[in-house]
């Protein structure tokens, strides 16, 4: 990650993209979510969606994963003081998730996250939160997931209270 | 699931509790949120929380795992009319996910969801919306994870336009 001083809004990563097999749908959602319309192919033809659909919480796990492995792709270089820029910060939760359309076996779905809110911290002046609008888009285009996300992020130098 | 007419806002469900283990912890994260602080119990000593923690989206799978097998356990009686009362059906997405208190190995969380909302649909006659306010509770009393979920429920009677 980058200093949290050295984040600014409006900055976007894309994320990659992952295709949803059926087979991944069905071991995800056995595990976490088995709902007869993300773990039975033949019974979700009667269902919701008329078809298998991923457990939104893949979708949203999926994310992750891809932020995580953008990150590590791009390691910051030292700072001109010889400091090593920081590993990302956990982080509080976050807001709004939404599934606004199912995701298919078959789907691509692409990622991106861009940064639209940096906020102090009262009780920790080390660190400050970065607010980003992630959002997941299908091969058609369709939006299949949008949440606001949560990180803290170190800072350069603390804040003065 | 019951009927949407018949879901009362105020009513609770006992989700029951989960252990988390550091196996399980770091199979997760591996998979889906491979930071240190969640994968490398060596390296999460020096990490933000003093050492290994749960991904929240490990926590908050957890809760969605327990809520499927705690409605699979309260099958509804058939109506009077003989009609079977439905399965529950899809999300839309959720609200306001926090994760307040890092979850470590060896916690037990309890899981619980309380109806706070029910809410008509302009697009679909034959569905409502349940909200619940859901939360995880560790061994010590406090809450791990708190978030407003939505669910569509199927009306016994289609809402008249």
């Amino acid at each position: 990650m980058p200093w949290f001083e050295d984040i600014k809004i409006g900055s976007r990563l894309e994320l990659g993209s992952h295709t949803f097999t059926a087979e991944e749908i069905i071991a995800y959602a056995r595990k976490y979510d088995p709902q007869y319309f993300h773990v039975d192919e033949e019974a979700a033809k009667a269902g919701p969606f008329g078809g298998l659909t991923a457990s939104g919480w893949h979708t949203s796990a999926t994310w992750m994963k891809l932020m995580i492995a953008t990150r590590q792709d791009a390691k910051e270089p030292p700072d001109a003081d010889g400091r090593v820029p920081p590993s990302g910060g956990p982080s509080p939760g976050f807001l709004d998730m939404k599934w606004p359309v199912p995701v298919r076996p078959g789907d691509t779905i692409s990622y991106s996250s861009e940064v639209i809110e940096k906020i102090d911290m009262k009780t920790r002046p080390e660190w400050g939160i970065v607010r980003s609008r992630n959002i997941g888009v299908n091969q058609r285009g369709e939006t299949v997931l949008s949440f606001i996300g949560q990180g803290l992020v170190q800072r350069r130098q603390a804040r003065q209270k």
